[in-house]
């Protein structure tokens, strides 16, 4: 890919585009929304604090180049008509949006009509989960996260498995449970065996954490069988939504072996619902971490296979008036990277669909304030988050909302997420015996 | 659910059912099929070696009881819309084909018209697989198969985890790969560890392998956060399905630690395109194993949770005439039953869709030709197979064809699923490099 005109910094639109939005005309990120109660879904993309109707835009005959003309893929409640089209119609969409909306350009400017029709107040759409996700892999992808878990439960001597510096591990998540962002997120109840005891109880987790995670939508899928080159697979990679893949730490630990995290982590995950394409991300590439020992052939990148992506997680406690930043990491920390997750995914025949979600597993970089969940920050609890006003925190509490966001800014651009956010409610009362 | 007069052994349809057909008028059983090629799919059942195309049927307005009239279920290529109607609607339907097959009933019998567009000769039918899968859970609820397993990688002393006699084990599985009865299995290339050494090699598994499993079809979903209590779990049932999880165990070795299986079974799973729904199998109830220590409160069944279903695997390699059977095993045996499976899934909120799969995981029996994959039956590839002709077997050969089927017979009643088979092909080249 290389930077083209919708990169350039000069660019400024007719749309307001308040001070500090992570929503300018370089971004125009995609999503799936409702104009309001009882509208169809549809799909939109956003500038400042409007949405643009793309399936207005369409049914008007806006997208008039070679690989959209004629067709009907934004009236979809979900992006996977578009994401199966592939990148030529993707840059074609985005060439034709950031012209649209340019402060020079009449054609929508200038139709008052047409404004009416197809620019959006934010805050009265409501915004869906960005498409119909197949499947959801999560990796564990971040070297300083996965030393970090190790270091914990095996010591510094076993942090990391045999096979963690060969390839991206990952494990299949659950599609059904993906919800977007603003969800309340119900404590879950479960099985734990407290501490020191070796009778199991059931009830709602102590140990509720965040993951701090950013994943990509596949865009046209493969078939079974076919494995794809590391070299081409960003033409399958769409873009990046921010993720909050929710973990009951004490569940996990009583039921993970020998299968992995099963009811631990699929009550809930929280995705960003804008999803920010590798257009858009384009002038914030880079190399990403030395990969030592050099990866096999099939998973050899070569370039600049990451992004300078700065990520936040605050939280904001039922005491607290303002988040409270409690980690800042970055996409680049990320030791993996997502050419050899999806090269990886597809080597032994595994066929991906439009749609189909991989995240990244906690984002951890280096330094203490960079860990990406709360059982890394607290070191499980032995050292609480203190916050403002006196409250401490190990894990989080019935009322905490936690509310990740992540922002590339670099010589005049800023593009970002918009938050991927999601409030902790207190447990169901548990199911009656009949 | 009660036995009625769809089960009544003195039941003779007007469609010839062969002498030991599993597709009896006492079966009836749903599947989604193609009537050609170039048709489209719809929903059927089978009796014989012949489909009845129900969408048909009901354009004809013969399902006209109050669950179904008036909808349009089966003209679509999945059983989803079908599932979400639940239990009413089901035994209406089944209600409704068992008398309109009967030998005395004249409407489909005696309308050649009707006749010509509803039967179908199956053998020049497409099967699909029967539903939209939106998320496939595997569980691992065989306590012989978790003990072979245990004992083969941990020793006798601590053959099952902790927590496997508390909780049934479960892990999530890939929905994309899923493949209906007879689509050729390729050769998974991938990583592995040879033993004895430390450094990773890619290459074909040399250890591919079957798992004789049954897996279930969810009816109703669940919503975000919702319990099903143990009680109700069957009434989001609809039937059960042969499952093949293949499994290549070179890749899982060195993959598997710490999250669990991931490329080494996501590269295909086998199903029986026939649904056989609880109502037909009613009549083979049975308890299932005692268990001890006894489950918590949410997790405690009565009754007879499971059924007496016999299984059988079948080889044919390339250099025999006829497949040979190489186990034999009861889905009787599974220590977690379906209700306990399906309550669990649910305690900590995750969401039920109308058409989601959960898996049985491997159903061994107590005696040695009642194994459920070959890791089990050679004992890790040490007591190789025997095969007539003097061929031996440790693990799958290209060109080797697997073949399940479960059957259950009893005081004149013969239902079953018909072949969940699959034959591996030769690994693919490697991708070359660009």
């Amino acid at each position: 890919m290389a930077l083209d005109e919708t990169h350039d910094p000069a660019l400024e639109s007719f749309v307001p585009t308040p001070e500090g939005t992570p929503f300018t005309i370089h971004n125009l990120p995609f999503g799936v929304f409702r104009p309001g109660p009882g509208f169809d879904a549809r799909v939109g993309t956003r500038i400042g604090d409007t949405i643009v109707d793309l399936s207005v835009l369409e049914a008007r005959g806006l997208f008039d180049g070679p690989e959209l003309a004629g067709r009907d893929v934004f009236s979809k409640p979900r992006l996977n008509e578009f994401l199966a089209l592939g990148r030529p119609a993707w840059r074609e969409v985005r060439l034709a949006l950031s012209r649209l909306l340019r402060r020079e350009t009449p054609t929508l400017r200038d139709d008052e009509s047409l404004r009416e029709g197809a620019l959006l107040p934010a805050d009265r759409c409501e915004m869906l989960v960005p498409a119909e996700i197949g499947d959801y892999t999560d990796f564990y992808s971040s070297r300083h996260h996965a030393t970090n878990v190790g270091v914990m439960f095996r010591g510094p001597d076993n942090a990391l498995m045999p096979n963690w510096l060969h390839l991206p591990v990952a494990y299949h998540g659950r599609a059904s449970s993906i919800v977007p962002s603003g969800t309340p997120i119900r404590r879950p109840c479960g099985r734990t065996l407290p501490a020191g005891t070796t009778t199991p109880v059931f009830g709602p987790s102590g140990l509720v954490d965040f993951e701090l995670e950013v994943g990509f939508l596949v865009g046209p899928g493969t078939a079974l069988g076919e494995l794809v080159p590391v070299e081409r697979a960003e033409e399958h990679i769409f873009g990046l939504v921010l993720v909050n893949d929710w973990s009951a730490r004490d569940i996990q630990k009583w039921e993970y072996q020998p299968l992995g995290p099963f009811l631990s982590k699929n009550f809930a995950t929280t995705v960003s619902p804008w999803v920010v394409t590798l257009e858009a991300l384009e002038p914030f590439r880079t190399e990403g971490p030395v990969q030592d020992p050099q990866p096999l052939d099939y998973l050899r990148t070569a370039g600049n296979p990451s992004w300078d992506l700065p990520l936040t997680v605050a939280l904001r406690t039922e005491k607290l008036d303002q988040p409270h930043v409690i980690a800042q990491s970055n996409f680049r920390h990320l030791y993996w990277n997502v050419r050899q997750q999806l090269a990886h995914h597809t080597v032994t025949g595994c066929n991906l669909r439009p749609g189909d979600l991989m995240a990244s597993g906690t984002i951890s970089g280096p330094e203490k304030h960079e860990r990406g969940c709360l059982l890394e920050l607290t070191w499980r609890g032995e050292e609480p988050l203190q916050l403002p006003g006196g409250e401490e925190r190990t894990f989080l509490r019935d009322g905490d909302e936690v509310i990740i966001t992540g922002t590339a800014a670099r010589d005049g651009l800023r593009i970002g997420f918009g938050p991927c956010a999601g409030r902790i409610v207190p447990a169901a009362p548990l199911p009656a015996a009949s």
